[in-house]
């Protein structure tokens, strides 16, 4: 392609601030941009990977046979890196983040969860011994490792979990079991045929006694042949709207025994006797879930960043309808309806990033105290991780959804890559904890802490609540950012407070509390949202404040632009709830979204260097609408040209059914 | 499977209605039912159909070609249908709504666009005598035909296509050309492989000027041999997001002749000489854009009534989470923020077929009115058709992708057909017409009654406006449907022409009206939106209406429930606008709230018999979630199995890339 498309290049010239300055903040230092760029040049710098056919041109089979072709490559390198010592161990959430994020692969990889839930599993679940045992084989990719939670029967409700595991103290070993069809293993990705070690949540018994849901190391085939192992069933679960070749897989059981050291025993234990051991603290078991959940947070950054860059550069790239008639048809980044799609997502992914490293800071510390035997801020964690994951996953698949259909016809186009990011995105919203329960998960502490709030002192994140609840709140607006943020929390805590006392109405009518929460869940899903909306603009905020001290005054003015759009988008999206329990005016109102009217204006000629700042490049964005270049109608020809479809002049069908029925034979 | 899912069974068991009634209502009387079944007896019962592998595992020719084979079976039955006289030419529309619509296949055919667009365009644009000629090949299927509009360039501003058809007296043809990369048409549905005619849209050039897009009938392949014709370059654009096999393609001319009869010359003329003669009125031209618009708002009573009929069922038969500790697990569908999911889709679902019906009413008689030279009510009609069909298909996009996620992990799952029906809904939001350009075409007629209000008289669809905007319409609310309705009446006029004024000023400031219009346009958009719910509510409730004159008393009951969510839904959505506009005050907000928690279980008990009111055949529902007898686990289990990726044991990559990986080789 090599040269730059007109309207991009001059949009670039024109570009106010230093993009290398916004990249180094958005990567967090120039070390991590520096390695990052490092590991994508290694990544991408093989050219054995242009070879084989668009994996999304292939059958179901097919995508997962040319994506273990790719994962295999992908994974070497990363193998390489850690021998190399460039990734560690203990942190390799950034090569969850990056490399794996916005991999190399088209649509996921089977190998993903090796990385993402098998070792992160072993971890926090495994004693010592079994660490050193498990993860230097894990680590080396000597087994490939699954984990199993979610059956067909159930995945929210784990504690309904119908797999067993009774432990038989006379060979001291466990038995696993599936009883039913509902109790198979379904989703596990890599198990269909990839991964031959999975560890398997399952029904403990012990001395005929049910101890709820743990943890096992679980054989599924064997080493050398790959073949199934005895009394194990599995298999792939068919096609996806997306993310097709991970291979997600059934698994089931037939009294298939294993060894009493296969149980993750960390926390709990079965001793040889079969006398079961409880866990100091339950709360520590689902430590991998948080994990997992935190994790999430930042691979939303992944791919909204790039449906927006996507979206952005074909947006000035792409003219249509002149404004005057006759005139010069516009950039379609020049309306304001259009601007209105992209801009909020652009700040989205800026917030997001800055809300994520937040997180990961949060999820260290609280840790690290839990680790030296404090687990005060364990369930604020918990809340913390559940209400980000839904918000966060919400945002990002509505938003890439926006910015796909902002693309008009071609973001319907797979060559686009913005389907893949919208089934990405989508599936985010569900795995790992549905968002409505998740949300649900986050008003419980909520409520509690609320019903507290005068007799115990609040954990960080929650510490607004009681001076929001303050009456001095109550009678001041302020059209800034720091006001919106005001004004969010005064929201989030009369949500709350309204919940409760609705609840506590419907008691006293007579409804038992379970059926009234559940009858006030839809208020207490909303108010859990405000909390969250409350936690992200905050967070942005005071992470762009950081910003703002080490970046030069062109690039803080762009900032700025960006944080105050992203305070009064949310304001006009939750005006209905500002004005009625704020004193905002209708006055106020109007001035904000007049103001939002300006903001689009004045970031509209910083969007492409907004976007190119966040540093994709070509080969791990895979789009043909958003390359750099800006060469879009040549690619899309190019994409096009490929399908297997237009080998042949006349297809085969035309010969067998349609000529047949045209002359009125069939 | 045979036996009913026990908690289905009981749902029905429960029902207080008769469903056939209200079946007998939704298809719009007795002999209309029994012909639907009827026509559906007729596709299903042909066994050859199911033969084969399921399109969702092919691979994207694979997936075109098992296609044609079932598409010609289709097409076969309704060409059978129309030799019985069956379907006529005139009113095939049913055909479309319902065989093709809710069709055989499993992602769309290569063949619909010869029903949905191609005749439809020679009926409106084609002299009677093209038709007599066209239009018998074309309905006996002697011919296939495509619809070539939008080019690679060029959707939304179709004055902007670069296609160009030059007149030759000499030899009385006209050349097409396409002249550049961008001038390509692309999106054409079957042009790739199968259509071997299009109706081509080009700037016609005659005696040395430019007269406009005009509408050629051109042929692209032989009739025999299927080779394309010499200058004809024609292809597959490649895989999509969701309606695989429709073919839709790429076609370039160079320098293309064809006879001067094969222009369409209904409204616009170029006389053998070259001399052109204009349309008398240059809106008819659009008319056959105008009748695919209200055909698409009936496509989405087939996609919205599968994706509920499929959450709806499967929450009856997933059970998850005690309410109480230890006690059996609810039904998915007891929980009240699943029913807050649920039951405004199962609303919508019944609404938007209702004002389908109406707007097909509106269409018909406006037809007639203008076949009689009377045009006064094509403007409103042409704004109708904008906004209904840009918020019907994102009402419908967003409650089908609302009930895939209802659905869990299994709405991801191809085999529950909710991503495909997502992917259908995708689509509509952005062909024939992106959304925001429609809801902008929408406020441009608006402005232009407000502006015009007191001076002329208002045609039926926008008649509110003058009332509404009288002053004894806001010092009063009521929270009744009709309270609703006034209060949305009053919000629509009140953004109208806030609109205007803030243009105003902006005009006033110095600005160009053209840039005053796009700075506005995001709240003009929002006010084109108000009206289409003004326009929704009120058809809803006027179609209802005239339901319950014919209901029996316990049908009446659950239609009046219907109708009130739907209302109060929307009143709590507009919250913000109702509390700026009207004099609503917090107290009837918290009773509407509190209301639409009572509605939500008050429908509780009627959910599943009002989806099997929709009365959807399993083998055109097509799902493993939503079969009539709620075996979902079986059928999820058994579509897995029929994965060719669970043939082997032991896929051949574990040889080739996985093994020699885990050993350290690769």
């Amino acid at each position: 392609m090599g040269t730059v498309n007109e309207d991009l290049r001059r949009e670039r010239d024109k570009c106010t601030f230093d993009i290398t300055e916004l990249t180094t903040l958005f990567d967090g230092g120039k070390d991590k941009m520096l390695e990052r760029k490092e590991r994508e040049e290694l990544m991408v710098s093989k050219r054995e990977f242009e070879q084989g056919v668009c994996e999304d041109l292939l059958s179901h089979k097919g995508k997962y046979e040319e994506c273990m072709r790719k994962s295999i490559i992908t994974f070497g390198h990363i193998r390489q890196m850690q021998r190399e010592g460039k990734i560690k161990i203990t942190d390799y959430k950034d090569v969850l983040d990056c490399l794996l994020g916005s991999g190399n692969t088209r649509d996921g990889s089977p190998l993903a969860l090796h990385y993402m839930m098998f070792m992160p599993a072993i971890l926090s679940l495994a004693t010592t011994e079994q660490q050193e045992y498990w993860l230097s084989k894990a680590w080396d990719c000597k087994i490939i490792g699954s984990y199993a939670q979610t059956e067909l029967g159930h995945g929210t409700f784990i504690r309904g979990l119908e797999t067993i595991a009774t432990y038989d103290a006379t060979t001291k070993e466990f038995v696993l079991h599936s009883p039913t069809i509902t109790s198979y293993k379904w989703w596990p990705g890599g198990i269909g045929h990839t991964a031959n070690y999975s560890i398997v949540v399952a029904q403990l018994y012990t001395k005929g006694e049910c101890h709820g849901i743990h943890w096992f190391m679980v054989q599924v085939r064997d080493e050398e042949t790959h073949e199934t192992l005895p009394g194990i069933k599995l298999g792939d679960i068919g096609p996806k709207m997306g993310l097709q070749p991970v291979n997600n897989g059934f698994l089931g059981f037939e009294h298939v025994r294993i060894p009493r050291s296969h149980m993750l025993m960390k926390h709990a234990q079965v001793l040889e006797d079969g006398t079961y051991v409880k866990s100091s603290n339950q709360k520590l078991l689902y430590a991998a879930m948080v994990f997992v959940r935190v994790l999430i947070l930042s691979d939303m950054v992944n791919h909204l960043s790039k449906a927006v860059t996507i979206a952005t550069r074909y947006s000035a790239v792409r003219r249509q309808t002149p404004v005057i008639k006759g005139g010069p048809e516009l950039q379609i980044l020049d309306y304001a309806t259009h601007q209105h799609k992209l801009f909020i997502n652009i700040a989205s992914t800026y917030a997001i990033r800055i809300v994520a490293n937040k997180q990961w800071e949060i999820y260290y510390k609280v840790n690290d105290e839990v680790a030296n035997g404090n687990c005060t801020r364990l369930a604020e964690l918990h809340a913390l991780a559940c209400c980000l994951k839904a918000v966060g996953t919400s945002d990002a698949a509505s938003g890439v959804e926006r910015m796909r259909r902002a693309c008009g016809g071609q973001g319907y186009l797979q060559s686009s890559y913005l389907p893949q990011l919208g089934a990405f995105t989508a599936a985010a919203c569900t795995y790992e904890g549905d968002n409505t329960v998740l949300l649900l998960q986050t008003a419980r502490f909520l409520v509690k802490t609320w019903q507290q709030i005068d007799s115990s002192s609040l954990t960080p994140t929650v510490s607004y609540m009681k001076p929001a609840s303050a009456a001095r709140y109550l009678d001041r607006w302020e059209n800034s950012v720091e006001g919106i943020i005001h004004g969010l929390q005064v929201v989030a805590v009369k949500k709350i407070a309204g919940c409760v006392t609705v609840m506590e109405k419907r008691v006293q009518s007579g409804m038992a509390l379970e059926d009234a929460w559940n009858m006030t869940s839809v208020q207490l899903e909303a108010a859990a949202e405000a909390h969250c909306r409350v936690i992200l603009v905050t967070f942005f905020f005071e992470g762009i404040s950081e910003w703002l001290a080490k970046a030069s005054p062109p690039l803080r003015h762009v900032l700025q632009l960006l944080l105050e759009l992203y305070a009064v988008y949310w304001a006009l999206e939750k005006m209905v709830d500002l004005m009625k329990y704020t004193c905002i005016s209708g006055d106020d109102a109007e001035a904000l979204q007049s103001r939002y009217e300006q903001l689009l204006s004045s970031l509209r000629p910083h969007a492409v260097p907004l976007v190119d700042a966040l540093g994709i490049r070509d080969e791990l964005l895979q789009s043909t609408l958003g390359a750099y270049d800006g060469q879009v109608y040549e690619r899309l020809m190019q994409e096009a040209l490929k399908s297997p479809l237009n080998e042949d002049r006349v297809n085969q069908t035309f010969h067998k059914y349609l000529k047949p029925f045209m002359k009125g034979k069939l």
